[in-house]
């Protein structure tokens, strides 16, 4: 069984009329279903509202997956808990980061990269490329699908250079962009998917949530969580694997920390 | 000609009799020396006790790769000089992260990673070996060569996966790490080398320096620098380079910026 | 249920003694053994001297994961088997490559590189490390494991730069060697190891056993198998995604197949 | 310098009015012409009628780069030639693929992979944008430019992952394409470039020209040639870096050649 857990921003969804008339509920309470259609993945969500924006407690130790939507407050999101889910993503949890989520906190901080990219507002039209036909990300996804309506995000996309290329979108407008991207940081495996701005129904359409689920099962890392994965542990002479003796000059005390 | 920016934290150089015994100088003036010797370089060196680390002014704009050495002092560099120096990688900066800098803020931030390992002091013998021997960087280096005294640095080394590896040590306790890797952020290339611990003579080595002077020249991109590489500037519907007329509904008004 | 086919050259062990005396059934019989010990998992063999290497029929078709063990008849393997082995891997078989086989005609073609190294075959120990702990091949593996005999094979291993480095090995002599690799071509995931010399007994190593088995799970490829992965259709004008008119010179006839 | 040699099929100019029309001293001169315009570099070419196709002698041992264009006769090239290029690219030539080469017997042997695509030819437009503007082979080259002229060839494109995207192409008729990119095989660099059909007046365009430049000085390798990249020597006993014994059986007899 994966956990997900879908994160929204939950902004725009009380403030836009057009916002909430598609997602009345808010987008990750839609982004959730669409996923959730699916044995052996069961979701929750959290918003930026709630407290610890819904990822405190044990939340984050109990997510496999954390999808992530955020547009309007990026700046909004707490250190302590970008921190969190940083932490978490190199113990192992994936993250699938989607649409005007590329300048989230969270993302930013995993790439070590600036995330930018150019974006038209017209309602053109998309289409979403396989590239990487055999990615489990493009399992039963047709060689492309159109959405009718979306906004456009076009290369230079600033980000560190995939692990693999799955999507490169067409727009309408004249751009593409590298729209499905796959990257690792310590054990977390990480996903970028372009679709979903929030004032068309992106995230109704089948082929999105086909693409959804097959990155929840993707970035799922079933191998036992790294703990503490930015501890750096002296290993002291005396269980050096060979044999050796201590010589020449040191710095540090036996039994001293390292320093950070 | 590349101009060469040597930072040193230059706190054991001060502290410590065995540090300052080496280098009496300072470490980042021996990196310097051991880099200049090369036609084409011009360096400068620059340290944590200057005002603003001695990276201020337009000293980051006029340096086209910068080397950094830091061990006991990564929490003292100032956040604001972090985020420049890394603005500068994006720019299009090469950046040399030597041994313990491996902990350094503009590391882990530029890796997005815990850039963790194991480590033991105790003046062993490391062989640093070369496994990419086409690559610029290890232009006229030997197949291997001796650090007869250096730190032991064990895997695993939590940083992502390189654009390529082209240094692996081994070491005379049973360890083996990564010792030089490369990767790429925005336009900066950047280099990581592990030797360097502060208590042995390593930048006194000549294939130390062979080393370093083949990743100066590997890190210079002689491309223009990118400007503002945070930018995500909106393209108009009427510079969409197809023609297309809007649709649909809309969140940004006429002009108006992205989120951030 | 994963149908791993392992595949064995089978010629030391009836010409050898000492490698007939460690593996009596051959060493394909206990590779399999050693990989089989696995809910989900069902193994079977074929050598070099079964009709088309027991490679024929539908075998390849039925089979998820190949492993490939050869050294001293890489040139006997014919042609056609190793077209029929690389297009099966294009199509989405995964392939496990072990210790010698790093010059099988197999491996080479799907490499596209040299895939030499250096090598010594005199008993050292060889000590295994995990240099990506939340790789799925590493899963329960610990964080070295000492294989007391083996064969040395030392860096450069001019391969291709790997999707990712799993393993490093120290060697009693002096030399490492990126002994866990990992790639991608085509639908196929392809796993290089480097233990495995047939005059020691390593196939009946626990943790080679584990690393074999967790490849066998990672090279599995649950994805619909691509059909013709070296086919290039031509799309017809009047298929185009968007309407567009044929214009300017043309080459091809309608209907016209492409150059090969 | 950097020595160049442009290597053309040379067929189509022979055989199809169109093409003699536009390229009536052959496709190989026009393409020399368009890279020779610089400083720094010298052409020769070099077609499939001459002896041994142009490539004999010292002419490979002599060239830093080969530009490889071929469409119609792939498969009269002959493998002895075939084998020479790939093993003098493992050595350090960069190699620069153009279009229809990408089913040549060149590049599929040094990808490993199909190298396959969809295409039409219906003279429809191409916009290539740049999705890496730090990358040397983008230099100078505009954010996009257009060819009002090409053949679509469509995504998957099956080669393996690249080292790094430099150029997608959008086009008219609604598909898309990883249009420039870059790989390493042994000490050489290959660049891959999807303009170029033999029907329109491709490699009189400005850009396309500044590309070919930008890519000669990307791929040329200044680092000492590789000799015998396919060689792996034996190391023996006495010759370990760290002193050893030997023990346990063996297969080899002392000076004996490894298998191959």
């Amino acid at each position: 069984m994966i956990r997900v857990t879908v994160w929204g921003e939950n902004v725009h969804e009380t403030t836009n009329e057009i916002v909430s008339g598609i997602y009345p509920e808010g987008m990750h309470t839609q982004i959730a279903r669409l996923i959730g259609a699916d044995d052996g993945i069961i979701t929750r969500t959290a918003t930026l509202q709630q407290p610890e924006h819904g990822l405190g407690g044990d939340v984050l130790e109990k997510s496999d997956v954390l999808v992530w939507w955020g547009h309007a407050a990026h700046g909004e999101v707490s250190d302590a808990v970008v921190d969190r889910v940083v932490d978490r993503v190199w113990q192992g949890m994936g993250l699938i980061v989607l649409h005007s989520a590329h300048f989230s906190k969270v993302f930013k901080r995993l790439m070590g990269a600036p995330c930018a990219l150019k974006w038209r507002e017209a309602g053109e039209r998309e289409r979403v490329w396989v590239v990487n036909p055999g990615h489990p990300i493009a399992r039963d996804v047709p060689p492309s699908f159109v959405l009718e309506n979306e906004e456009m995000y076009g290369e230079p996309f600033s980000v560190p250079e995939p692990m693999e290329t799955v999507f490169v979108s067409w727009y309408q407008g004249g751009e593409v962009f590298r729209s499905g991207l796959t990257w690792k940081r310590g054990a977390g495996k990480i996903f970028y998917f372009q679709p979903g701005h929030e004032t068309y129904p992106t995230y109704f359409d089948a082929n999105v949530g086909k693409v959804l689920r097959n990155a929840v099962h993707w970035a799922h890392n079933p191998a036992a969580h790294l703990r503490d994965p930015s501890d750096a542990p002296n290993v002291p002479v005396g269980e050096a694997p060979e044999p050796i003796s201590e010589r020449g000059p040191k710095l540090h005390k036996e039994g001293e920390k390292g320093f950070r």
